[in-house]
This record gives C-alpha cells, sequence and structure tokens, in this order.
C-alpha cells in the first residue's frame, strides 16, 4: 500500500507517517488544502467521530473526494452526546474509555501498515476532537496533523465581512460559557467569533447585547456548504435553537485608509 | 483568454468574476486550497503588495505554482513603510491615493478582459492588506474572496501546539497595541495569539510577562516555510526584533478528557 510522502524543510522525505489528523476545512471541498486532497486520496482508514445512527459531519465534507468504501470507513460513535452536561464528573468518566479505546484501535491500524486518517472539520487543532486522540498517539506513532481552513473563515469570507482590520482585536468564544463570562469577555473587544451555539443561542444573543455588538452581530449557518444561511443576528427568530454548522461572527471596524 | 469558473449552491455558474482576493496559506504550497491553485494557475494578472525594492511575500509563496513570468505581476509599491507611526495622520494621508490609484489600476485590468488575482499571505479578510483594496472594488467589479489557512493555524500545528480545547477563549491581539492594552487584553485568557511583531516584541514579551502568559508563550518565525524556526519564547534571546513572518501563540489548556 503506497501512502503519501513529502519533503520537509531538510529535504528528507517522513515517507513513515501513516496517522493523520486531516483537516477537512469549512464544507466547500474546493477550500480543502493540496494536502489534505492527496492524504484523503491515499489513506485506506478513513475515520470520523458521529453520534449513534448518524453520519459524521467531516465525513461528508469528504464525499466529494472518496465515494463511500464500507472496507476504509471507521466510525467512531459517542457514547453520549448532549444529556450530560460538559462540566458534569459523568462527562469525562464517560469520553475517557471512549477516547482510550479509539487510540489503541487506530494505533493498531497503523502497525498493521494502514495509513489512517481522522477527518476534522475546520482545522484540527482549534476546538478539535481530534486533539483528544492526538495527546494520546502522538508519541506512539508518528504523526502528521494537516491544518485547514476554519469555519469562521468560511463564514466570514462568505459573509463578506472582513473580520480584522488594522489594530483590531479578535476575541473567539465557546456559546457554552455562562452568560455573564461571555459578557465580560465580548465586552470592549473589537472582533468576535462565538462558536457552539446550538441550544446556547438565547444566551449568547442576550450577552451579545449586554456587549453592545448585536447590532453588528452575522449568524453563519453552514458556511460554504449547500443550503448556507447568512442572516443579520438581530433579524434571526429569537425561538430556534442553532444547528451544529453554525456561529455568530462580529467584525470588527477598525482602521480603514 | 479562459477564466476559473465555478458552481455556487444553487448551480448556477459564476464565470463573470474575473477579480480575485486569493488567500494563498501559511507558506507551504501544499497548504493552499485546492481552488487558490486553479485560480492561480489561470489568473493573467498576479498582483502582490510588497516594499520599494523588495519581492512581496505572497509572490514569493507563489513561486511554487508560477514561476516568474513579467507580463503577468503588478507590483503594487507600498508608498511608506515603518517610517510614519500608523496612528499619525501622514500615515492614511500617504496611503488613501495609493489604495485608491491601485483600486483603479486593478479596475482597469479587469474591464480590459484579463483575470487579475491578488495574492494574499494567510487568509485575505484575517488583517490582509488586500481589504482596502476589496471594499473599495467590491461594487464595481463581480469578486470572489477564496479564504486560506491562517499564518496562525500553520505556526500552531508546525508547533505541535492544539491552539484551544473545551471552553478556551482565544484572544488575537497585534503586537502594535500601547503595552498597558496589550496586558489588559491578555489577562486572564486562556489561549493567545500576538500578530505584527517586529519592533513591538519586548514590548510584547513585558505584556506576556505581566498576563501571566510568558511561559507558555512559544514564539514561530516563517511558520509552515523554509528555515522555519520555532522556539519556547522564554528561550528566545531579548535583543532581537521579530522577523515580518513571525507571531507567537499562547497554547490553551481547557478541558481535557
Amino acid at each position: 500500500m503506497p501512502w503519501p510522502t513529502r519533503s520537509n524543510e531538510t529535504g528528507m522525505m517522513q515517507d513513515s507517517i501513516r496517522f493523520f489528523g486531516l483537516g477537512l476545512g469549512p464544507g466547500d471541498p474546493d477550500y480543502m488544502t493540496v494536502r489534505a486532497r492527496k492524504v484523503l486520496e491515499t489513506a485506506d482508514r478513513l475515520v470520523h467521530f458521529c453520534k449513534r445512527g448518524r453520519r459524521g459531519n467531516a465525513r461528508t465534507i469528504a464525499d466529494a473526494v472518496v465515494g463511500a468504501s464500507p472496507e476504509r470507513e471507521i466510525a467512531l460513535v459517542y457514547p453520549v452526546t448532549t444529556e450530560i452536561p460538559a462540566d458534569h464528573p459523568d462527562y469525562a468518566a464517560a469520553l475517557n474509555p471512549f477516547y482510550e479505546e479509539a487510540a489503541a484501535r487506530l494505533q493498531a491500524e497503523v502497525e498493521a501498515g494502514h495509513v489512517v486518517a481522522v477527518l476534522c472539520e475546520g482545522d484540527p487543532f482549534f476546538y478539535g476532537s481530534f486533539m483528544h486522540l492526538w495527546w494520546r498517539l502522538k508519541d506512539r506513532v508518528p504523526t502528521e496533523v494537516v491544518p485547514a481552513v476554519t469555519a469562521m473563515s468560511g463564514a466570514w469570507t462568505h459573509a463578506g465581512a472582513p473580520i480584522t482590520w488594522g489594530d483590531d482585536v479578535l476575541t473567539v468564544v465557546p456559546g457554552t460559557l455562562p452568560e455573564a463570562e461571555l459578557t465580560r469577555r465580548l465586552s470592549g473587544t473589537d472582533a468576535a467569533v462565538v462558536m457552539k451555539l446550538g441550544r446556547n443561542l438565547p444566551k449568547v444573543r442576550a450577552a451579545l447585547g449586554k456587549a453592545g455588538l448585536l447590532e453588528r452581530a452575522i449568524f453563519v449557518e453552514r458556511a460554504t456548504m449547500a443550503q448556507e444561511r447568512i442572516v443579520p443576528l438581530p433579524d434571526l427568530p429569537e425561538d430556534i435553537d442553532a444547528p451544529y454548522f453554525s456561529l455568530i461572527i462580529v467584525p470588527g471596524h477598525g482602521r480603514r485608509v
């Protein structure tokens, strides 16, 4: 089985790497990197995280490049979803064995000679589930992480909204924080991105209002994918939960010449 | 002259676009997107910003894909570099006519039928000079902006340093801010990126120290390029100016399971 090779800066071929954290970008397959495409076409184990009974979002992004190929697929099914709050001890108790078992399984695949690519939405090292596998495996198997266009870059690009100008400060917050904490973090920033919306959307909206950012906030759902939706946040109905693939951007308005 | 075409979400071909803000990523040509490669290979006007007598950094990133082709090159030479502080009225006075003339020149190229790509390091809408052309031209010529892997993504990936975990807050600050302002913005954040180092490095180091982040800070120069250098900030000599292609990352240490 051939696998991807590349030169590093000394010209040495790093052809022993068979474990990849593969950032696939925000959704549009044309926004994958050249490196991601190459690894995707070569890997013979395509790993994705998913909820029970659902196909993983990262796997769906890869559809444009690799069709269904059951013998290559490894689905890592989360043991819990949103039933246990993420700050509850039971959450870590449930997820730790899951990541341990997944890491052992992938290590065995690598040691059996397979080229294993963990498919990641956006950039693997930016709020990515892959990191929980990475820090377990990085000293056990040679690893390459392929950076990618983030979902937030896809969002501000398609919204036609440059995010930072000149001396702007950008604050990225997860919507999972308490409202007072969100308000504090957002107050006084020039530009902002709110990740992890879901059922946090009403709370996030309130915090943006208190921070004086609501009028400039833009809601972006499925950025760069089919059914992309871009709406000024003040125009978004109050009573919806935000879907997984959504975020809020608040463009900066710094020095322009 | 053929030019790039692509489908949007309704399936309609947007084949009239001949003006591109083309994000080329952090430096490694394999980290360009598929879309960027395609536009780069097709454009017959390659535009880059540069300082007098210097080749632009974005143009250098493109070298791996397009060789020197004098008839295609348009260099936009900045009228000022670092002699005038960016917050001085003379700075805007010098730059405004420069951007106005550049925009008019590029509009004329587009109207003459050429496919004009403005080459951008990193992501065009993230602290990019391109934005000053974009907001002058966006209502005058059909425009496509191609998002890209940011320099900071390249940096945290090659440093082997996941930037945000779980509920981490990320703060991105330009090193150009006053020290007290930097200290205030950096205090209490979980993760940070400091852009625009240059001669601001000593001030940034002091602010990181006061914010309690110095021990975790990593200096990254020329991320993903040849001569990449990654050094824990406390180990970096005190007396250097940082080069243009450098930044500091402070990885988060949020919830891990």
